[in-house]
């Protein structure tokens, strides 16, 4: 239970340092996500900055931001000049814990996880993978991708602030990109497959780090698609590597985990609320946008509960009615926060809501993976 | 060898109708490639446009142009309206017969492929999803990237013209890269296989294919790393589908024909030194202008008879001296015309070079196949 806590500390610690409106983070925590940058083309930005700009809320940082920010990848961050703690800080570390909690659901879902030096071994070179390779060169990739919104908005970032050379943001995603495929078919060999599952894996999620940010397909200018990609990948994507680490990936694990990526989906959506306005102006088509406000709070509270409620009742039509009612209890807080805060001001109260019903998410996950295990 | 004549007079239909120095054609026949677009910011567009206009060839085609060539998605085409002859020439169809014979290549190496319905029709599925699906996709892609500088050098082509619209773009690349994926999957079901290897090369492919096109990778800015992309993706990638769904791919037929691939990457090459003087003014590296004409020269068919003559020693290593007799007696003809043509020429000389070797590259690939069958 010390993963268990460490990771919902630091899942709040994100919450409470969040307050960045235009930060992207596919294959990330959706606590921070926000898709405000869909759509732009040059000529869309030199048109709209001007409307933008006015609402720009910190133009640049103290100069005694925090250093730790800076290191996190989050907002509030001292200006680096350490070219290391550049590349760090692109990388997004503050992104990585869900992924490596999902590594741990795949592992605890296969049944075959040992507490050996090798098994350890095995899993911190997935969670490597998963969390500062793979989600480290997604968001490199999305950051290149703002850098032209980023130049008006947030200039003291690293590549619009010129602190990091364009050549030199290319190798970081090269480094990444081969680094977390390589150490994919390094997993496969360890772990003796005949089918490089893993290398696959690795292979597929970067096709879609790619396409979530690159045009033409920028999976971000979609509501429904952008978002249940980045649930997709927060929830399904490490918990198959570290299934098939160490057992089988079978069809009906990945259809279950694809299905529970849609309660990802609804969290995905809470942050699209606070910049909704800035959205409309844009022309942006986030749910909030597109819906209105009153049916995208119950669209979103719609995805993340009827998604877990209809995987305890599979678990039930499974067999296992106790795995059920301790997924059915941990929905309940989640139900109650939604009603406390997100669905009293889903502005207002949305990190307050994301710090105290998560946790329950991602417990619930770890509940349905040791269900499957059995 | 009916299909191989039909194979070879296609790619000098090919050859001799592609005057068009500024077509980039990704994952297809290295014939009629250039990669003159590299490395093309909006700024340096709009800088390099006057100097490039200035050597631009035919400005327009003339209203009287060829429908077939349009169809084709080749040089001298008619403006077309009809919206589906324009997406059929956005996919470049005369870039698939290579993608078609690379899947026989890896049928015949499976050496369990049966003249039955059966077989034959699996066959069409996979050359369908080889070629009009992720080869269209790819060639979609690059043309969507291609949008600026066409408009200046090639205004008439399909979306710089107007004539389809960026949405309707966008849809055509999902139908394609989401059709060829999903005749992948169903090539896996219907082969039987346990681990679903042909739709884990089709997302591969697809991920080669944007990094191919989509900055901040965008290999083909890159002399040797884009040429290469385009030889593996020419020789090896429809070889591995092909073999994987009649037989096994194996780590050796992997290896081998991504060796094999330096032979396409000395074949993308040669139209590199058509656009010499182009690349050199937007500062591109294509290997004529990184390493001067002449180096390029040897470079190129140093990769081409080098690459072959390896393959067949290792026939040779693996007990086939046949087939490594073959091979070698194809390659023969192929050092004949480089010093006939490309190497006395290789600007004037390139599309005879082309027609006059390349089928005999083409057979030799075959010839490896059926060797590596039995």
């Amino acid at each position: 239970m010390a993963t268990i806590s460490m990771a919902s500390s630091l899942l709040n610690t994100l919450c409470s340092s969040t307050s960045n409106r235009r930060r992207i983070l596919p294959l990330a925590p959706p606590l921070s996500l926000s898709r405000s940058r869909r759509r732009l083309t040059i000529r869309a930005t030199e048109t709209d900055a001007n409307e933008v700009k006015a609402k720009a809320p910190e133009k640049a940082p103290a100069a005694s931001g925090s250093g730790f920010n800076q290191l996190l990848g989050i907002k509030g961050a001292k200006q680096e000049t350490d070219i290391w703690k550049i590349r760090l800080q692109l990388t997004k570390p503050v992104t990585w814990p869900p992924l490596i909690w999902g590594v741990v659901c795949g592992a605890a879902a296969s049944g075959n996880f040992q507490w050996t030096v090798e098994d350890v071994a095995k899993s911190i070179v997935c969670m490597l993978m998963s969390g500062p390779f793979l989600t480290g060169y997604t968001q490199t990739i999305n950051d290149w991708y703002d850098r032209e919104i980023d130049a008006i908005n947030e200039p003291y970032r690293p590549i619009p602030s010129g602190a990091i050379s364009e050549n030199e943001v290319i190798t970081q995603i090269w480094v990444l990109l081969l680094g977390g495929i390589g150490l994919a078919g390094i997993l496969d060999v360890w772990a003796g497959h005949n089918y490089p599952t893993i290398f696959y894996l690795a292979l597929g999620g970067s096709l879609l780090s790619y396409i979530y940010s690159a045009p033409p397909l920028k999976l971000k200018q979609n509501g429904w698609i952008g978002n249940f990609a980045l649930g997709a990948s927060y929830i399904s994507l490490p918990w198959w590597a570290g299934q098939a680490l160490f057992g089988t990936l079978t069809p009906d694990i990945v259809v279950l985990t694809l299905l529970y990526s849609i309660a990802g989906l609804g969290i995905a959506i809470v942050n699209d609320f606070k910049s909704v306005e800035g959205d409309r102006k844009m022309g942006l088509q986030s749910l909030p946008v597109a819906f209105g406000e009153e049916t995208a709070k119950w669209i979103c509270v719609g995805a993340i509960d009827i998604t877990q409620l209809s995987v305890a009742g599979y678990l039930l039509g499974a067999g296992k009615p106790y795995y059920a009612a301790a997924l059915v209890g941990l929905i309940a807080p989640q139900v109650f926060f939604q009603f406390k805060y997100f669905l009293k001001d889903p502005v207002k109260y949305d990190v307050k809501y994301q710090a105290s019903a998560q946790p329950f998410l991602i417990l619930g996950l770890l509940v349905t993976a040791l269900a499957t295990s059995h």
